[in-house]
């Protein structure tokens, strides 16, 4: 019987190659003595160099491939070739105690990275990678031993290592690696994130058997189910070629729904956009047939840099994607930071329960001098396209409220000034704390959307940490809470005459969709690789129907069973 | 002008004296070399044994004063008094370095107080108290100057010190001790807590200015207020001897209403319950008219102490509490750890968002075997009182189905081993995660009543951490959001002709009595203390006509909305 692994689907494909080992292993240098420091400090500097060199060769490459917000990654890897911190200590260490440059690298940089690593911060213990991949560059070039650097593959090839590091992922040859398989890491693990944006099949999490598996081995992997085939049979391998025909064949298919509407079978329309995290994604949200960005979340331009981004800047951002988007709209999120994401030169206070704490449009409101200047920036970009404007985490109408006089405050400053602006904005909220949902009645008036977040308002109305395992099983978004306050907030907007959007994951979902449809959503905003998928499900769902079947579903006792319910009526209408 | 200031009440209470001050800056010995350092090891062998003494001597009189939990500090000090990190570290210092036992002493007690003060676990920076303790004990007696014990005080007086430790408090000698004021503490420091229960006044958080008043100066402090003057002048005392003629004048009023049914001014019945967190708290509960226990806190059997508590410990702890409160009902909440509430012993993971992790049931569910042990003590119990069981943290159907299947299970098995359990005890669960409030429909009927844990609730609607400052604008008792969800629950109850209580701060708050009342809620549990002005209130109200204005409430924009109007028509009822 031919062997398998099963492992995490974190990017979807089927690919079918050999074996490609990184190596990972780390070598471990032994001590030595060595006669002329002078002499050491100096092959020490001569391997930083050149390990400078290649790391900025990277970036610029990467920049190319992916854009600038990925390159930063290889800044951050050139700062630490410069930071005084890792390298004066390694020479020192080298001159000190007279000993050789490898085992001084080795000595120095492992004891950054345990430090990194037992910290608390998970930025911080990030970093530990960073370290780990430049000094593994530098001890190559100190041992004569080439840094092996993946964009030399020439052979076709899965790839196969513990993890991918930054600098792995972004000199992958695409035109000869097929997918990527590594020991560690979850769906959201860097190398996963990676995985998705190049659109390659990867899976992870496979464990340590998969270095049971010898070099060169042929694999059939299908990362849509995480499932590795070994050294496959002639008929397996026919199969998964089928199978990834199939697959190639769906896609062709799909794609000739890029350009239409979203109708329902019984000819409801509703609209379909994208969430998107930084600009390089627009071009995907459109290639994906996007009707709008329903999500635009602003945090990239506030992360991996060393203060906060100017005026201009994020002008010069939201123009880029409104004036890409146009006539379609783009629903921009204000920023929404603390939580789970920080910005280590905010100096934000450590809270007890980050996601209970001084989050998003709470901190904007203490901070007005950050929120004012994406608020211009915001405005003054608003002539370039279809914007609106979503402000998040509001729990209360007094938020809400200053929030607008604040935008509006900005607004007559820049009329004051003579700039133009468009001649109306749209301006919404999430729905993602529980007691917006549940008085969705008292916002309404007061917004021209609503958007609700799931992946927040499940959190919070669970009251289970979304990133905590030992409560992952109360992470329920077809729970009857759950579609109940979804409910809730559509009749209150309907009754405004208001539209309602949903950019957490559950609007991707093709159990949720059903559902929602029913509910009477009117947008629905996913990652941009769900759109054509969700279109062509909508398309085959009778909205009318769906509205009664989710009236039964609210009355249901469990997920389990409105899971169910749905999986049923779903296969008899597919069937 | 009297000179006056202002601190944090926190214990009610009316009290003139003069001041003590508690010598509080801690005595830093010089480095001394020895001669002879086994003489030095035995001299300071010599203060341990008699601090051993000492600190047993006040442990046995805590327990007959305040029980056995409240003397477990005791046993802590006394653990410390013979831990060999602490003790052989300080008898290795004098012996290595040839120095005096004082500075050795001061040295590695400091270390340790640093060590743990810098620690994330609350519980374990709450151990540096204890080390200060003990360590000041033992240095008086190194130095010959006797230890200050409170309980040697024969004049009337106010205690002012930068904080009273756990021994401090436990030996005030409550004959002449009129009041403390402390610099540093909030309303839930232990001092705070301990004058609470002691039942006398005490304002903490004055901050740095109490100490410009000088030894044995007349103050009159107003604890309820938080207000303190400095020399008053014959007026000012006269006043405050009035407001403290009023003071205890109420308290006779009130003590009227003691054994007295909670009537609404047209007839309908509501009961009073308290709050208890331990055994003691049940005299206090009785003596202040309450009609049961609504809310019964395991976790003090749980905490202060090394392993979990057997069954037998817990089964004579509820014992007990039912005897005592028979024939009226005791709501007893089975174990509510994680979240804010660690057990050192236990050692449960570090989460990132606690109030949204593994606490509670959760814990409970995924930790039978202590969970089925607190079970079985409380069926041993229920023959003895009138028990109800209650299950925190519920979020979806299934946690309290899997909690009511496996108290069943444990019943079958006491009843085939031929233990007596109580013909009927009914089981019900909190409401406190959002989801269990929108879906209180499908628990009702699975339930005998539901109480709703409104600090929870409010901190899981918001979104917002209650000890958090940075949000605490959004922790809002009376929100429209919070108060739809308690009519949702109480509604769905009544439908299945269930009762519902309350037992978070809320149901002992004047201001949220009136809705509540008018909101049909038909159980309050609070402290003690307020059981017997909240009798008073609800007998000034007309149920009817608040059923009404809490109609008009649920229809407000703001919490702000709400409490004016409330307040409006309280005065308009009392005037």
């Amino acid at each position: 019987m031919t062997q398998s692994l099963k492992g995490i689907g974190a990017s979807p494909g089927i690919a079918v190659a050999r074996t490609f080992f990184l190596a990972t292993e780390r070598f471990v240098p032994a001590r030595a003595a060595v006669a002329d420091e002078k002499q050491e400090v100096a092959r020490f500097r001569e391997a930083v160099a050149v390990s400078r060199n290649e790391v900025e060769a990277i970036r610029v490459a990467a920049e190319e491939r992916f854009g600038a917000d990925k390159a930063e990654i290889f800044e951050g890897h050139l700062m630490l070739l410069e930071d005084p911190d890792l390298i004066d200590a390694i020479e020192e260490k080298i001159t000190d105690e007279a000993i050789n440059a490898e085992f001084a690298l080795h000595e120095v940089a492992q004891s950054f990275i345990e430090l990194l690593q037992s910290m608390e911060d998970e930025l911080l213990r990030g970093r530990a990678v960073d370290i780990e991949d430049i000094s593994s560059r530098m001890m190559s070039h100190l041992r004569g031993v080439p840094h092996m650097d993946l964009a030399n593959l020439t052979e076709e090839c899965v790839i196969v290592a513990r993890d991918l590091t930054p600098s792995d992922t972004a000199q992958l040859n695409l035109a000869v690696v097929r997918g990527f398989i590594t020991e560690v890491g979850s769906r959201t693990s860097h190398s996963a994130i990676m995985a998705r944006s190049l659109e390659i099949p990867a899976i992870v999490g496979v464990g340590a058997a998969i270095y049971d598996v010898p070099e060169n081995t042929l694999l059939a992997m299908d990362a849509n189910e995480g499932l590795i085939l070994i050294n496959p049979t002639t008929e397996e391998l026919e199969a998964y070629q089928a199978k990834k025909q199939q697959d190639d064949q769906r896609r062709i298919e799909l794609a000739k729904l890029k350009d239409q509407l979203t109708l329902s079978k019984d000819g409801k329309q509703v609209e379909l956009a994208a969430n998107i995290g930084k600009l390089e994604d627009i071009q995907r949200a459109i290639d994906n047939g996007a009707e709008g960005i329903g999500l635009f979340r602003t945090e990239f331009l506030y992360m991996g840099r060393s203060s906060l981004p100017t005026e201009e800047e994020q002008f010069t951002s939201y123009k880029y994607a409104l004036e890409k988007m146009s006539p379609k709209p783009v629903v921009i999120r204000t920023l929404d930071i603390g939580g789970d994401k920080e910005l280590p030169y905010m100096d934000l206070p450590k809270e007890s329960n980050p996601f209970l704490g001084q989050r998003a449009l709470r901190l904007c409101l203490d901070r007005q001098d950050l929120f004012r200047t994406q608020l211009r920036a915001l405005l003054r970009a608003s002539r370039y396209g279809n914007l609106k404007i979503m402000f998040p985490m509001i729990a209360v109408l007094e938020e809400l409220l200053e929030a607008k006089r604040l935008l509006e405050e900005e607004k007559q400053k820049l009329i004051a000034e003579g700039v133009q602006l468009a001649d109306h904005i749209e301006v919404g909220m999430m729905i993602e704390v529980p007691a917006a949902a549940v008085s969705a009645d008292l916002f309404a008036p007061e917004v021209d959307f609503f958007s609700i977040g799931t992946n927040d308002l499940i959190q919070y109305t669970m009251a289970a940490d979304r990133m905590n395992e030992t409560v992952a099983y109360l992470y329920q978004p077809w729970h009857p809470s759950l579609l109940r306050l979804i409910r809730l907030v559509i009749q209150a907007a309907e009754k405004e005459g208001k539209w309602v959007g949903m950019c957490g994951e559950m609007a991707g979902d093709a159990t949720a969709i059903p559902l929602l449809l029913g509910l009477g959503l009117h947008e629905f905003s996913m990652s941009a690789g769900s759109i054509l998928p969700s279109r062509e499900l909508i398309g085959q769902l009778n909205q009318a129907q769906w509205s009664d079947y989710a009236d039964q579903a609210l009355r249901m006792h469990s997920t389990q069973e409105i899971t169910q319910f749905v999986e049923q009526l779903r296969n008899g209408v597919s069937s």
